[in-house]
């Protein structure tokens, strides 16, 4: 397409009029009655929340752990899960994967290549050559982890403003606008300071529903100046919203409901 | 067995005689001639490395991004890859993981219960919540990345220190005497000082051979006051010591060479 991601990125939120990335964190103990709980199930409960949030959706996010648990078996369901997400919005892997230079090329081999995915997600620590592997590859989007949504954040990220030099440094790097930062909303104090720190660098923000962020601060310090620049995800809040054989249904009335609480914050 | 991960390994390093350990880094575009370049050759490739080099190794260590660059089929060459290992050793799955609280606990699932490593290696720039359910192993060791060997340490982890402080608050919460250290042999002059900061913490100490370390120093400075508590590992320059049908024999030759070295310097 000659499109940069983050030129992709806005052009699908411009036409789906969202904002909200959908996570598919599949947990075989939470999985609803009616849905058996081992992979074939996850392939079911994956298909079933796609087909029934995808109107509202821009994104959605698969974080890798939830099928790693579950050996090859559940890395076919990943697969599988996959095949069934339209075309019209983007696919992040959530590895948070890094490693050294001529490592990580090879996990981006297998995030970009190998499992197809449109973005991905990085951890910085191990610094710039553990993150250019990725950004070879110019239309992927690379969101790496600037201040996660945990308590844990604290111990490192924050002590030190390390987030904030991290935002610094992407956005110096992002030579072909193909990077991100993972920014928690759980930390509005910080959104505004990233924000300021990071040009027009996409935000992917986990960290509202279950995890108590709050949407409309989030959106106001979180967007960019064409009011745009973000994605917010919500995983258990959507997925998760009913225990029972309405699931879907209840997972797209959340789903439409967080989009349009997005959409009007941005418009205040 | 009652024992804790520390004592598993130093009982291992006192029978074999050895510090060494393998990394298992299978790179199609390297593999010797004679060697399908695919997973069947992988597998074959890893079984005669490990085969030769088995007697001089206290751990091998298979790094999963090359196995996941090759999709399914490459982690199923994993999996065949860990059966031939013998029982003597500890096999670490370099995974560099780590995620929030609740997602970590898959990737501990995934990498303690479904491929059956004795020991990881762990992001810590999540912070607290993202190490502990890992530690939740008792017997299984957890080495978290400190000081890595790239160039990237510069980045974020020698600023400020990070490093040091990252080693200080592991040897806080290791209550179990079952956390380790990743610490690159590339910085000889912090690991005396990390050690100084960690107690008897194990190191997996990689950055010899291609990287550059030297033996010596690292051991001098790495080792506990029992002269044990560490392992350094090697990859590139025993694996594909030769890219002809001698690999094996070779790979043997500087397997034993790089063990002797080590228990040279630790008896100066």
């Amino acid at each position: 397409m000659g499109n940069t991601f983050a030129e992709i990125l806005k052009n699908i939120s411009k036409k789906k009029k969202s904002f909200l990335c959908v996570g598919l964190d599949p947990d075989l103990e939470k999985l609803p009655s009616g849905i058996t709980k081992d992979c074939d199930g996850i392939v079911k409960f994956n298909t079933e929340i796609i087909k029934a949030t995808s109107p509202y959706a821009a994104a959605f996010k698969p974080n890798l752990a939830f099928y790693e648990a579950l050996g090859l078996d559940g890395l076919k369901a990943l697969e599988k899960t996959l095949k069934v997400i339209p075309d019209d919005v983007i696919v992040i892997g959530d590895a948070k994967r890094s490693d050294i230079s001529n490592t990580s090329k090879k996990y981006a081999q297998s995030l970009f290549n190998s499992w197809g995915f449109d973005a991905i997600t990085v951890n910085p620590y191990l610094g710039r050559d553990s993150i250019e592997p990725f950004l070879e590859y110019e239309d992927k989007g690379v969101f790496v982890l600037c201040l996660t949504s945990n308590k844990g954040a604290n111990d490192f990220q924050i002590p030190e403003k390390l987030y904030l030099k991290i935002a610094q440094y992407m956005n110096e790097i992002n030579k072909k606008n193909n990077c991100g930062l993972v920014v928690g909303a759980t930390h509005p104090e910080h959104i505004k300071e990233i924000r300021q720190n990071s040009g027009d660098m996409p935000f992917l923000i986990p960290g509202v529903g279950a995890q108590g962020g709050e949407i409309k601060n989030t959106v106001e310090n979180a967007k960019t100046s064409d009011g745009m620049g973000f994605l917010i995800n919500a995983s258990r809040s959507i997925i998760y919203a009913s225990s029972k054989n309405d699931f879907a249904e209840l997972a797209a009335i959340n789903a439409k409901q967080t989009m349009n609480d997005i959409n009007q914050a941005l418009l205040i």
